[in-house]
């Protein structure tokens, strides 16, 4: 049996632990939890979540220990598309086919919706029992997604999104940055945070995430500019070509479709070629990498 | 020296805390840097970090162990403000005497900055060398100011706020609840988390923190409400009557000021006695009690 079809149980588990860690949608304020929920439980690929299990068949890990992260990274990503999708950024009404969270409700639930979805993700990873890590590694995990959700990762990379929309001169470098600080730390937190349930530390198996995370993470972001391009909000998931609407530059606006295909390329080697080492019980791990790379021609994440 | 004579000295050790842990201004984006530190910068009574510096004096704690609390304590407070002012939510213009980030900068910066901020809490309380705890410790004050700012607590409660908008016949408890939610669940654990610095535990006197605590917590809320309805903006810093303003039923509106202003007593006599047996180390919390419970008498937290 191959990860591609193991994803529906991974799917499976990570909607029931995220299930686990949102309070019932009977729980008062009732409104509220119900909104916590529909941010969080309204489908999505769960491209973080598979990537954590996919890292954990590489290093041997139980699924039952990686749950929590899996279930914290989702919960990460799903309070930013609640912010991000608000009238005072992308103003988008669709995501993932339904209407985004502040049509469903209203704005000012939204708003706090997200913000008390980002307390719980630190509530998960102190206190998931699943994850078997002492308070020790706790910590770290901990450290590890407030670094890349933050100002210096996923928070300040939306940010420079605003910026760009002002932007007189865009560069390829500015480009990417914006694009590793807004998507790419979050899944290469995704790829790294598993490693962190190993003990001894492995430096070395570290170095081998990061630097596989790092190209999956910016590749990610460029295959979604491809498709957003090529593509329709049929496949999106969202309408078409969001960053272009809103007037940010993107990297195939400043090199080219033929251009982006070939960073795309590049990054895509470069992913592989981590892995180079790894083993066969990375096989799931070089797979999904592919997955989220091939650009347009694969659904993507919401 | 009393706890009153040595407050200028602990707003000082928190304003240098805050500016240590917020990266400067010219740190890339800088716009967003830039929103971040005058959310957070910008005065207000530091209210909360005078509770853990007047908790640490009662425990004989060095005040260098609790600056990461302090601090953390008053990001996640200065993060509500920042949502909270919104057009979406409260839609004020002012806070403490000037403009609100949302209008200092621009609505999407004031979002994404609270979100910033709220990851930024949980890197302190993680990292922060001067707390001199085992990560045993850090990973209890991360669960309570988890518990204390999320959906059950903090952001909960301002969400009950949205919805007593809409409501059609409020009731006493369900506002005090709204108030423990909003305000007091975070003034609780400003009194709780330092007593998690201890070892070995103690529950006795966690028992008398969170009695004092729960106290306070709802009492200043109260004292706010009698605030708004006797004092102008020149004295709380933002438009009078906001809970007023916008629709929503306060304390004083049920049971009238008289009413509200027993309540406070009531609970400022709750306050005295959960430090009965505290010793004169108490104080300084004795005082800070008194002061937050005082009512419109004296200047207030923004």
């Amino acid at each position: 049996m191959s990860f591609a079809e193991r994803t529906p149980a991974y799917r499976e588990r990570v909607d029931s632990a995220l299930g686990h860690w949102l309070p019932p949608a009977t729980t008062h304020p009732e409104r509220f939890h119900a909104a916590l929920r529909y941010a969080v439980l309204g489908g999505g690929k769960r491209v973080r979540p598979l990537l954590v299990y996919a890292v954990g068949e590489w290093l041997g890990l139980p699924a039952g220990r990686l749950d929590g992260i899996a279930a914290a990274l989702e919960i990460v990503h799903a309070y930013s598309l609640v912010h991000d999708d608000l009238p005072a950024l992308d103003d988008d009404d669709l995501r993932r086919g339904r209407p985004t969270t502040h049509i469903a409700f209203d704005e000012a639930t939204a708003i706090l919706a997200g913000d008390a979805l980002q307390s719980q993700v630190y509530f998960v990873l102190a206190t998931d029992p699943g994850l078997g890590a002492a308070a020790a590694v706790r910590r770290q995990l901990i450290v590890d997604l407030a670094r890349a959700s933050g100002a210096d990762g996923m928070a300040g990379g939306q940010a420079l999104d605003i910026d760009a929309t002002r932007e007189v001169e865009a560069t390829v470098a500015g480009v990417e940055q914006r694009y590793r600080m807004k998507t790419g730390r979050l899944l290469e937190a995704a790829v790294t945070m598993p490693c962190r349930l190993l003990e001894p530390d492995d430096a070395t198996l570290m170095t081998v995430a990061a630097g596989y995370g790092r190209a999956i993470g910016l590749g990610f972001q460029i295959a979604d500019d491809l498709l957003d391009v090529e593509c329709g909000p049929d496949v999106s998931g969202k309408p078409q070509g969001s960053d272009r609407r809103n007037g940010r530059a993107t990297l195939p606006d400043l090199i080219g479709l033929a251009g982006a295909r070939a960073r795309l390329d590049g990054l895509r080697r470069d992913a592989h070629e981590a892995l180079a080492g790894a083993g066969p019980r990375a096989d799931g791990l070089r797979w999904l990498g592919e997955q989220l790379l091939a650009g347009p021609a694969l659904p993507r994440d919401g």
